[in-house]
């Protein structure tokens, strides 16, 4: 731990309602813990918001909440996922990440000790990606009410000049593009909820994707046609989201998509399909044919992308559905899910 | 009503975890409920984030959740508030509030007819405020892990240009502006979740603050110093507030200040000080001596400021501290609440 926590742990060692309540112990949180913890220029006027410099070009805008169940697991916490989480989905824009806002719902009884720990992450991380966070908010719910913590990021980027990416511009032929073997943020999550322990030490993938997609774009510009990360429902749902967002084909290869020897046997040993298993460091990049090759080689130069395949392609036929050639020779549609496989995933 | 509810309430009247597992149906709450309701052409895209045209200017940045209990009470729900609340937390940056993120944390179990109507509701603030819904997500939790529904909402909006709001220009000698009769959103919420039945029937006084700041703002320009909402604790909570952070001190007239006669019996029944009870359409005004009659006419002159007055002034003595002049010529000490009043009523 890089920094000491300002609070006295000893006098108020969990959050109480009245830290919610908009008085002094409010007021406190912000000054003593939020401020000098995630302290940039924009927090410190201590504003109702945060007042941002002209960015001078199209905005990406994104939001998201987390309630991982529990918000510590293997490879990181909910602070990393509220970071990278939203840095991802502007990332998957075409957008530098720049500005955060942090909102978070805490349960009566929290331990101010993890809120600190939840913190120094947000920060960490945040500063790895270059983003600041600008402005924020704290609500504080009964015990009974709330399930520990709960975050929302809601994030500002920039979109690099000549990128347009959009799922409307897949087309027939596109090659399908990811950066990892897939699956591992789901059962790290899974391994420490049921209690399991796998040998191995499933680990979270959780991981800011700006860098690889940065080179990506810079090198592959409107020919990367669609970019999407393969989060809740895994890269399953996020082909079957893209297909029936373009009206086009999807066929990828069994054989050509990444996973961990460990994550598959942990996913044969509950019955989960890998394909449908939640990412957090992982994405799906669409791209024109001619550059696939290329840009997979660009993307192989990256740490992120060390393990990076072409898993498939975009048909004229079938619009709409996803198809898989199997190991065996075979092929059979992969729909969405239809109900719930790992619930509190993120 | 001006909306049918598009999902057949008969097939699945509740939310369940499978409505935020991200497949099928997740996308149909998205499809068939979030995007007809929401509509606008940046919804539209099904994108993992909004792509917003370059804004060409300054921007204010802020986010709020919301967790009031219950989410239905007299005068709106908790989408009013989800509106009101990051409209109005631009409006008091000086700025024209433009885009907003909405994400949900529902429970399981929640009524897909209330979320229904508090989407409705969102649209039609949202319209009337002139800002779009332009991204968005939904987690659901376990029931018992959550309390219906919990909001957040996230907002950009564009500084005006000539003006310059930020506590830091507080200075000794200016007026203090409140736009009408404080505590009726707190007594709203409270006579509802205590099973009171007050004759005269409180009201919430949620509203967009946005048209009346604009007027201020166009008149004022640079003459206004500070605006600040007096929601969560209240008119004392935030001139204590800006008094700190600008490091002046405050003193008001209790004689001046405005509060509905049965709201101020409800407070004396319940042993509340209306000055701590949460607004949600109130807002304070900092601005020099010079223009305060002037700008208070004008406020006069809108629905939201019709009963406006002039409520105190900023001081060099005692920095940081608010004193309050009582009808009976004395002269306290406001401080900000220390314990909690009323948990949850935004």
């Amino acid at each position: 731990m890089r920094f000491q926590c300002p609070i006295p742990i000893q006098e108020y060692d969990t959050v109480t309602l009245a830290h919610g309540g908009g008085g002094k112990l409010t007021q406190r949180l912000i000054r003593d813990l939020f401020a000098p913890t995630l302290e940039n220029p924009f927090l410190s006027e201590l504003h109702d918001g945060a007042l941002l410099p002209a960015p001078g070009g199209r905005l990406a805008f994104s939001t998201d909440s987390f309630v991982v169940s529990p918000p510590f697991f293997p490879g990181g916490n909910i602070g990393d996922l509220a970071v990278h989480g939203t840095v991802n989905d502007l990332a998957m824009c075409g957008a530098r990440p720049l500005y955060l806002s942090l909102s978070m719902i805490l349960e009566e009884g929290f331990r101010l000790k993890d809120l600190w720990e939840i913190l120094v992450t947000i920060r960490e991380r945040a500063e790895e990606a270059g983003v600041q966070v600008v402005t924020g908010d704290t609500k504080v719910v009964e015990r009974g009410k709330g399930d520990g913590i709960f975050l929302n990021t809601t994030g500002i980027g920039i979109i690099l000049d000549d990128v347009d990416i959009r799922p409307s511009r897949i087309r027939p032929g596109d090659r399908i593009l990811l950066n990892g073997p897939i699956a591992e943020h789901g059962m790290a999550i899974l391994s420490i909820r049921e209690g399991l322990s796998f040998e191995s030490g499933l680990e979270s993938d959780t991981a800011n994707l700006w860098p690889l997609v940065q080179k990506l774009l810079e090198a592959g510009g409107r020919d990367v046609h669609a970019l999407r990360d393969a989060t809740r429902g895994g890269v399953a749902s996020a082909l079957n989201e893209l297909a029936q967002a373009s009206g086009t084909g999807v066929v990828i290869q069994e054989a050509s998509i990444p996973v961990r020897e460990d994550v598959r046997g942990a996913c044969e040993i509950l019955g989960l399909d890998p394909l449908f298993v939640a990412n957090e460091g992982r994405f799906l990049a669409f791209v024109a044919p001619e550059r696939a090759e290329e840009l997979l080689a660009l993307m192989r130069t990256h740490p992120l992308g060390s393990e990076a395949r072409i898993i498939g392609e975009v048909v004229e036929d079938h619009p709409g559905v996803v198809r898989m050639e199997t190991w065996l020779g075979g092929s059979r549609v992969v729909d969405m899910l239809s109900g719930e496989q790992l619930p509190r995933i993120c």
